[in-house]
Protein backbone atom coordinates (compact mmCIF):
# COMPACT_ATOMS: atom_id res chain seq x y z
CA UNK A 1 0.00 0.00 0.00
CA UNK A 2 2.86 2.22 0.85
CA UNK A 3 5.23 2.64 -2.28
CA UNK A 4 8.74 1.62 -1.83
CA UNK A 5 9.50 5.40 -3.22
CA UNK A 6 6.89 6.48 -0.08
CA UNK A 7 8.93 4.24 2.61
CA UNK A 8 12.42 5.79 1.18
CA UNK A 9 11.31 9.25 1.79
CA UNK A 10 9.86 8.87 5.05
CA UNK A 11 13.51 7.38 5.96
CA UNK A 12 15.06 10.08 4.30
CA UNK A 13 13.02 12.97 6.20
CA UNK A 14 13.09 11.38 9.32
CA UNK A 15 17.24 10.45 9.20
CA UNK A 16 17.21 14.64 8.19
CA UNK A 17 14.91 15.36 11.10
CA UNK A 18 17.74 13.31 13.91
CA UNK A 19 19.66 16.12 13.06
CA UNK A 20 17.84 19.38 11.58
CA UNK A 21 20.50 21.46 11.51
CA UNK A 22 23.58 19.08 9.97
CA UNK A 23 23.15 19.27 5.98
CA UNK A 24 23.57 15.69 4.89
CA UNK A 25 24.87 14.16 1.96
CA UNK A 26 23.52 10.87 -0.09
CA UNK A 27 26.65 9.26 0.88
CA UNK A 28 25.65 10.15 4.83
CA UNK A 29 22.04 9.23 4.23
CA UNK A 30 22.28 5.78 2.49
CA UNK A 31 23.89 4.36 5.37
CA UNK A 32 21.79 5.35 7.87
CA UNK A 33 18.34 5.18 5.16
CA UNK A 34 19.97 1.77 4.09
CA UNK A 35 18.38 2.76 0.67
CA UNK A 36 20.27 2.63 -2.21
CA UNK A 37 22.00 6.19 -3.28
CA UNK A 38 20.93 6.15 -6.77
CA UNK A 39 17.62 6.00 -5.83
CA UNK A 40 18.17 8.53 -2.39
CA UNK A 41 19.34 10.69 -5.03
CA UNK A 42 16.22 10.91 -6.88
CA UNK A 43 14.13 10.54 -3.64
CA UNK A 44 15.79 13.48 -2.56
CA UNK A 45 15.14 15.58 -5.82
CA UNK A 46 11.43 15.39 -5.57
CA UNK A 47 11.79 16.32 -1.74
CA UNK A 48 13.59 19.36 -2.92
CA UNK A 49 11.19 19.93 -5.67
CA UNK A 50 8.17 19.96 -3.30
CA UNK A 51 9.98 22.46 -0.55
CA UNK A 52 10.18 20.08 2.13
CA UNK A 53 13.94 19.73 1.81
CA UNK A 54 16.80 21.91 0.81
CA UNK A 55 20.02 21.52 -1.38
CA UNK A 56 23.11 23.50 -0.63
CA UNK A 57 25.82 22.64 -2.83
CA UNK A 58 29.56 22.64 -2.03
CA UNK A 59 32.18 21.46 0.49
CA UNK A 60 29.92 22.03 3.62
CA UNK A 61 26.48 21.16 1.51
CA UNK A 62 24.01 18.75 1.74
CA UNK A 63 20.55 18.64 2.71
CA UNK A 64 18.41 19.72 5.58
CA UNK A 65 14.53 20.23 6.30
CA UNK A 66 13.20 23.72 4.75
CA UNK A 67 11.15 23.95 8.35
CA UNK A 68 11.31 22.34 11.78
CA UNK A 69 10.69 19.08 12.07
CA UNK A 70 7.92 19.45 14.27
CA UNK A 71 5.93 21.52 11.58
CA UNK A 72 6.05 18.52 8.95
CA UNK A 73 3.72 15.51 9.53
CA UNK A 74 4.40 12.23 7.64
CA UNK A 75 1.42 13.32 5.77
CA UNK A 76 3.71 16.08 3.72
CA UNK A 77 6.61 13.91 3.12
CA UNK A 78 4.13 10.88 1.32
CA UNK A 79 2.79 13.56 -0.64
CA UNK A 80 5.87 14.58 -1.58
CA UNK A 81 6.64 11.72 -3.42
CA UNK A 82 2.75 9.99 -3.92
CA UNK A 83 0.09 12.11 -3.35
CA UNK A 84 -2.15 10.47 -1.53
CA UNK A 85 -5.42 11.17 -3.37
CA UNK A 86 -8.70 11.05 -1.80
CA UNK A 87 -11.77 9.88 -3.96
CA UNK A 88 -13.62 13.28 -4.48
CA UNK A 89 -15.59 12.70 -7.80
CA UNK A 90 -17.03 9.52 -9.22
CA UNK A 91 -14.11 7.53 -10.58
CA UNK A 92 -16.15 5.93 -13.81
CA UNK A 93 -18.10 9.79 -13.88
CA UNK A 94 -21.21 8.79 -13.90
CA UNK A 95 -23.79 11.51 -13.97
CA UNK A 96 -25.93 9.83 -10.83
CA UNK A 97 -22.95 9.95 -8.80
CA UNK A 98 -21.84 13.18 -9.39
CA UNK A 99 -21.93 15.11 -5.75
CA UNK A 100 -23.07 12.08 -4.24
CA UNK A 101 -20.56 8.74 -4.47
CA UNK A 102 -21.90 5.41 -4.59
CA UNK A 103 -21.24 3.26 -1.52
CA UNK A 104 -18.43 1.86 -2.82
CA UNK A 105 -16.00 4.61 -3.65
CA UNK A 106 -17.58 6.31 -0.29
CA UNK A 107 -15.94 3.45 2.07
CA UNK A 108 -13.03 3.86 0.24
CA UNK A 109 -12.21 7.56 0.34
CA UNK A 110 -13.27 7.04 4.17
CA UNK A 111 -10.51 4.49 4.21
CA UNK A 112 -8.30 7.10 2.61
CA UNK A 113 -9.40 9.53 4.96
CA UNK A 114 -8.34 7.51 8.20
CA UNK A 115 -4.64 7.07 6.75
CA UNK A 116 -4.74 10.89 5.59
CA UNK A 117 -5.87 11.36 9.30
CA UNK A 118 -2.97 8.92 10.89
CA UNK A 119 0.05 10.64 8.76
CA UNK A 120 -1.14 14.18 9.20
CA UNK A 121 -1.30 13.66 12.91
CA UNK A 122 1.93 12.90 13.36
CA UNK A 123 5.39 14.89 12.82
CA UNK A 124 8.63 13.97 11.58
CA UNK A 125 10.32 15.29 15.48
CA UNK A 126 7.93 12.42 17.09
CA UNK A 127 9.45 9.96 14.70
CA UNK A 128 12.72 11.00 15.01
CA UNK A 129 12.20 10.80 18.73
CA UNK A 130 11.53 7.59 19.07
CA UNK A 131 9.08 5.23 21.40
CA UNK A 132 9.99 3.59 24.10
CA UNK A 133 13.72 3.88 23.62
CA UNK A 134 13.22 2.17 20.00
CA UNK A 135 15.07 5.10 17.77
CA UNK A 136 14.50 4.72 14.05
CA UNK A 137 16.92 4.05 11.65
CA UNK A 138 20.52 2.68 11.36
CA UNK A 139 23.05 4.12 13.99
CA UNK A 140 25.47 3.18 11.12
CA UNK A 141 28.61 2.76 12.77
CA UNK A 142 27.75 -0.25 14.24
CA UNK A 143 28.63 -3.28 12.19
CA UNK A 144 26.57 -6.03 14.04
CA UNK A 145 23.13 -4.45 13.31
CA UNK A 146 21.62 -5.81 10.58
CA UNK A 147 19.84 -8.85 11.26
CA UNK A 148 21.78 -11.54 8.64
CA UNK A 149 19.60 -12.18 5.66
CA UNK A 150 20.18 -15.66 4.55
CA UNK B 1 -3.05 4.58 -2.65
CA UNK B 2 -5.13 1.80 -4.06
CA UNK B 3 -3.65 1.00 -7.94
CA UNK B 4 -5.58 0.97 -10.84
CA UNK B 5 -6.09 -2.91 -10.74
CA UNK B 6 -7.92 -2.78 -7.08
CA UNK B 7 -10.38 -0.08 -8.74
CA UNK B 8 -11.05 -2.77 -11.21
CA UNK B 9 -11.49 -5.88 -9.07
CA UNK B 10 -13.50 -4.07 -7.06
CA UNK B 11 -15.93 -2.84 -9.43
CA UNK B 12 -16.21 -6.50 -10.84
CA UNK B 13 -16.84 -7.55 -8.08
CA UNK B 14 -19.87 -4.95 -7.26
CA UNK B 15 -21.04 -6.04 -10.50
CA UNK B 16 -21.51 -10.18 -10.29
CA UNK B 17 -22.64 -9.50 -6.82
CA UNK B 18 -25.39 -7.17 -8.19
CA UNK B 19 -26.66 -10.40 -9.67
CA UNK B 20 -24.75 -13.03 -8.07
CA UNK B 21 -26.54 -16.03 -9.79
CA UNK B 22 -26.18 -14.39 -13.50
CA UNK B 23 -23.20 -15.88 -15.42
CA UNK B 24 -21.08 -12.43 -16.32
CA UNK B 25 -18.87 -12.44 -19.31
CA UNK B 26 -15.89 -9.78 -19.72
CA UNK B 27 -18.88 -8.26 -22.98
CA UNK B 28 -21.27 -8.15 -20.20
CA UNK B 29 -19.02 -6.84 -17.41
CA UNK B 30 -16.86 -4.08 -19.74
CA UNK B 31 -19.72 -1.58 -20.06
CA UNK B 32 -21.28 -1.82 -16.46
CA UNK B 33 -17.36 -1.19 -14.76
CA UNK B 34 -16.08 1.16 -17.48
CA UNK B 35 -12.98 -1.56 -17.37
CA UNK B 36 -11.19 -2.09 -20.61
CA UNK B 37 -11.88 -5.60 -21.71
CA UNK B 38 -8.02 -7.12 -22.06
CA UNK B 39 -7.49 -5.17 -18.50
CA UNK B 40 -10.86 -6.66 -16.97
CA UNK B 41 -10.27 -10.18 -18.41
CA UNK B 42 -6.61 -9.92 -16.74
CA UNK B 43 -8.71 -8.79 -13.40
CA UNK B 44 -10.62 -11.38 -13.87
CA UNK B 45 -8.25 -14.37 -13.90
CA UNK B 46 -7.03 -12.96 -10.55
CA UNK B 47 -10.17 -13.22 -9.28
CA UNK B 48 -10.16 -16.98 -10.71
CA UNK B 49 -6.57 -17.77 -9.24
CA UNK B 50 -7.62 -16.28 -5.76
CA UNK B 51 -10.75 -18.87 -5.62
CA UNK B 52 -13.03 -15.58 -4.77
CA UNK B 53 -14.54 -16.14 -8.90
CA UNK B 54 -15.43 -19.30 -10.87
CA UNK B 55 -15.26 -19.00 -14.86
CA UNK B 56 -18.01 -21.06 -16.31
CA UNK B 57 -16.81 -22.05 -19.85
CA UNK B 58 -19.58 -22.58 -22.64
CA UNK B 59 -22.23 -20.89 -24.69
CA UNK B 60 -23.74 -19.89 -20.89
CA UNK B 61 -20.88 -19.47 -19.02
CA UNK B 62 -19.63 -16.60 -17.68
CA UNK B 63 -17.95 -15.30 -14.02
CA UNK B 64 -19.88 -15.43 -10.68
CA UNK B 65 -18.74 -15.53 -6.93
CA UNK B 66 -17.71 -18.39 -5.72
CA UNK B 67 -19.74 -17.58 -2.36
CA UNK B 68 -22.59 -15.15 -1.40
CA UNK B 69 -21.93 -11.64 -1.95
CA UNK B 70 -22.93 -11.33 1.97
CA UNK B 71 -19.47 -13.23 2.64
CA UNK B 72 -16.88 -11.53 0.61
CA UNK B 73 -15.45 -8.44 2.24
CA UNK B 74 -13.79 -5.71 0.03
CA UNK B 75 -10.63 -6.68 1.62
CA UNK B 76 -10.46 -9.92 0.23
CA UNK B 77 -10.85 -8.58 -3.12
CA UNK B 78 -8.20 -6.16 -2.94
CA UNK B 79 -5.67 -8.93 -1.29
CA UNK B 80 -6.76 -11.36 -3.96
CA UNK B 81 -5.13 -8.45 -6.68
CA UNK B 82 -2.92 -6.48 -4.83
CA UNK B 83 -2.49 -7.73 -1.03
CA UNK B 84 -2.37 -4.77 1.42
CA UNK B 85 0.50 -5.79 3.26
CA UNK B 86 0.74 -5.08 7.34
CA UNK B 87 4.14 -4.07 8.72
CA UNK B 88 5.26 -6.96 10.85
CA UNK B 89 8.96 -6.73 10.88
CA UNK B 90 11.64 -4.09 10.48
CA UNK B 91 11.51 -3.49 6.85
CA UNK B 92 15.44 -2.27 7.33
CA UNK B 93 16.11 -5.64 9.26
CA UNK B 94 17.63 -3.87 12.28
CA UNK B 95 18.50 -5.79 15.04
CA UNK B 96 17.35 -3.36 17.69
CA UNK B 97 13.83 -3.77 16.06
CA UNK B 98 13.23 -6.86 15.87
CA UNK B 99 10.12 -7.47 17.82
CA UNK B 100 9.10 -3.49 18.45
CA UNK B 101 9.34 -1.64 15.69
CA UNK B 102 10.54 2.08 15.63
CA UNK B 103 7.68 4.86 16.07
CA UNK B 104 7.48 5.58 12.20
CA UNK B 105 6.77 1.98 11.46
CA UNK B 106 4.45 1.40 14.15
CA UNK B 107 3.06 4.60 12.69
CA UNK B 108 3.06 3.35 9.17
CA UNK B 109 1.17 0.00 10.44
CA UNK B 110 -1.07 1.76 12.49
CA UNK B 111 -2.61 3.82 9.29
CA UNK B 112 -2.64 0.08 7.14
CA UNK B 113 -4.35 -1.56 9.91
CA UNK B 114 -7.24 1.05 10.05
CA UNK B 115 -7.62 0.79 5.84
CA UNK B 116 -7.49 -2.89 6.63
CA UNK B 117 -10.22 -2.60 9.30
CA UNK B 118 -12.42 -0.24 6.83
CA UNK B 119 -12.29 -2.64 4.10
CA UNK B 120 -12.96 -5.99 5.84
CA UNK B 121 -16.09 -4.12 7.51
CA UNK B 122 -18.11 -3.73 4.43
CA UNK B 123 -19.48 -6.89 2.04
CA UNK B 124 -19.96 -7.24 -2.15
CA UNK B 125 -24.13 -7.39 -1.06
CA UNK B 126 -23.49 -3.81 1.00
CA UNK B 127 -21.75 -2.40 -2.02
CA UNK B 128 -24.19 -3.81 -4.53
CA UNK B 129 -27.42 -3.00 -2.82
CA UNK B 130 -26.90 0.85 -2.66
CA UNK B 131 -26.79 3.75 -0.33
CA UNK B 132 -29.20 6.55 -0.02
CA UNK B 133 -30.71 5.60 -3.85
CA UNK B 134 -27.50 5.66 -5.23
CA UNK B 135 -26.41 2.25 -6.69
CA UNK B 136 -22.59 1.62 -7.63
CA UNK B 137 -21.79 1.05 -11.60
CA UNK B 138 -23.29 2.12 -14.71
CA UNK B 139 -26.92 0.74 -15.96
CA UNK B 140 -24.81 0.64 -19.66
CA UNK B 141 -28.32 0.43 -21.45
CA UNK B 142 -28.50 4.11 -20.86
CA UNK B 143 -26.78 6.29 -23.30
CA UNK B 144 -27.19 9.74 -21.20
CA UNK B 145 -25.45 8.56 -17.86
CA UNK B 146 -21.98 8.90 -18.31
CA UNK B 147 -20.63 12.89 -17.85
CA UNK B 148 -18.71 14.44 -20.99
CA UNK B 149 -15.49 14.73 -20.33
CA UNK B 150 -13.95 17.07 -22.85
Amino acid sequence: MFSQTVEYALRAAVALASDPTAAQRVVDLAPATQVPPDYLAKVMNQLVRTQLVRAQRGRNGGYTLTRPPENISLLEVVNAVHPLRRITHCPLNLRAHAGRLCGLHRKLDKALQHMEEALAGSTLAEMAAGVDGVKPLCDHTRQTELIHVA
